[in-house]
């Protein structure tokens, strides 16, 4: 592969291993961006959520943030905005109400409660890759400290009853590769997804027994597609069978793999790197290993989409002493 | 690459060639989808759309589409629709307006004009792949015959004219590569970026010297990140220095790349492979040979994003013989 491309000259090159990386530290003290032309830049427009460092006073507005909450739907993180101002008992005074800060854009949604950035990323590690860039970047202009990130959204399950809770251990790819390629001019650079295994830990001494429902720690494997990407027989295109799809699966499930989507394994490796401590909490919609789609009524699966959102709004009230 | 998996046993087997991979033709006849097990499904959910064909009679509501068209964000997508019910002089009875027909989901919108459709794709290649797929059996259930699909986005130009609007020739990934890798059950599958010549040629000769504007035909690098990806500075994480950057992308003009962008390989990929003629057209929003900022005013940048629309809508009005 490594000089396989169409042009004359051969265009990759292939980082051998994850110990050929730069070491990434935890952020102490302001939170620094990894690239020391940010520092010198007159301006910064954060295009794709219409806020930049010139328009805006972002230090002003974004100074406070402690806890970044990123999920996929729009809709599903403003409820989730709207659920912490509950769970934090933030008052907003009469004739105010939450309003998207990105809302010059209609890329992403941004809202923030308090402490808490609340904000969409759409579907997808490219999706994911742009929102994280720009929240960095935001949250370096408005010179935080002590940020945890967490995404909390949706998943298909392996061998866990739907609407069962998986707090990722580890995000691998496709291939059971524990990294996240990303191709910078020419080269193949292989960023690993470590996530905070510590946190998982104390996210998941947050669920109860008296909660109803399952909250596992266990592999999550990230894809960049849904269906033939994550063998599903109800795709436009499949060339597989139903006995191939169910191998896969349950080596999958041997593996240690207790759940799939599509955005765990930057949001690892782009937390790692930027030294951020991070969480990955997601629902299971269906168990893929009794089938494919979902048909699942719209009332409960927007129950079981609370349920991430409630251990982690658990562990912010608990950090901010309310609990 | 092919056995580094950290599994066992090695998982990776990649394709030799697109020689190898099963030949595409064109559609005649009723759409069909490249999915035997989609025949025999009783119900297909069109989960991120909220649509399926048992809750819907996708055949009645969308048998007559003929044209449809994708773009990244939801409010150009409605704004497309909106320019289309002037350009085909489409009557709206009195008292209705447009409705976003994927309205129960927040993911994508979905508005019909006619024979026109206008879709969101959101950013990357997974999000544009799952709504795709989504799209594709819809207009198989609806039994739809001769569609020809258009991506109407927004780019980064190479060594043009800021408001240029390039028309893909080939699609290529951050390695020149003009295939799309797609893992599948632990395989790379590797799907050819073709485009049709034919349409991209049509489309061209629709512009005109009156437009004040240039709209040429080239090469597109279609990238999973918008910042290291494509070789910009301005990221949260970067380790490469102005002179790399300006080495590569003038690189990358003399390949004979015209424009940057993060979805077009696999939209020429999948609609190749679905044998459904299709074409790119983008509108470049700054030249990276002079800089990564998109700093362009709101209302300048609103009228660049109509070319791309105006030229496809000429397209569609002479095809429905309206010119």
């Amino acid at each position: 592969m490594a000089d396989k491309g169409t042009s004359q000259q051969p265009l990759t090159l292939r980082l051998k291993s994850v110990e050929e990386l730069p070491p990434y530290v935890s952020q102490e003290g302001p939170l620094q961006v990894r690239n020391q032309h940010v520092f010198s830049m007159v301006e910064d427009v954060l295009y794709h959520i219409a806020l930049g460092n010139k328009s805006h006073d972002l230090k002003d507005m974004f100074h406070d943030v402690k806890f970044v909450c990123f999920g996929g739907s729009p809709g599903r993180m403003r409820k989730f905005a709207e659920y912490m101002v509950e769970a934090l008992k933030h008052k907003l005074p009469a004739g105010q109400g939450l309003v998207d800060i990105a809302g010059g854009s209609d890329r992403y949604v941004l809202y923030k409660v308090g402490p808490v950035l609340s904000v969409s990323h759409g579907m997808g590690i490219p999706s994911l890759s742009i929102i994280f860039h720009e929240v960095y970047k935001l949250l370096y202009h408005a010179q935080c400290t002590d940020v945890t990130f967490f995404r909390i959204g949706t998943s298909g399950g392996l061998g866990l009853e739907p609407g069962s809770v998986v707090i990722t251990e580890e995000a691998v790819d496709g291939l059971l590769r524990p990294y996240m390629e990303v191709i910078v001019m020419g080269q193949i650079k292989e960023h690993p997804s470590y996530l905070s295994k510590e946190l998982a830990k104390e996210l998941q001494a947050l669920a109860s027994d008296k909660d109803g429902y399952q909250t596992i720690i266990g592999k999550t494997m990230c894809t960049n597609d849904f269906y033939e990407g994550q063998a599903r027989l109800d795709g436009a295109f499949c060339d597989h069978s139903e006995a191939d799809k169910m191998k896969f699966l349950q080596r999958m499930h041997k593996e240690g793999i207790r759940n799939i989507e599509m955005e765990s394994l930057c949001f690892a490796a782009y937390s790692y790197r930027a030294g951020i401590k991070s969480a990955v909490v997601c629902v299971t919609l269906l168990d893929r290993l009794k089938g494919d789609q979902i048909s699942t009524p719209h009332d409960v699966m927007e129950d079981w989409q609370m349920r991430p959102q409630r251990l982690v709004a658990k562990y912010i009230r608990q950090k901010l002493g309310m609990d």
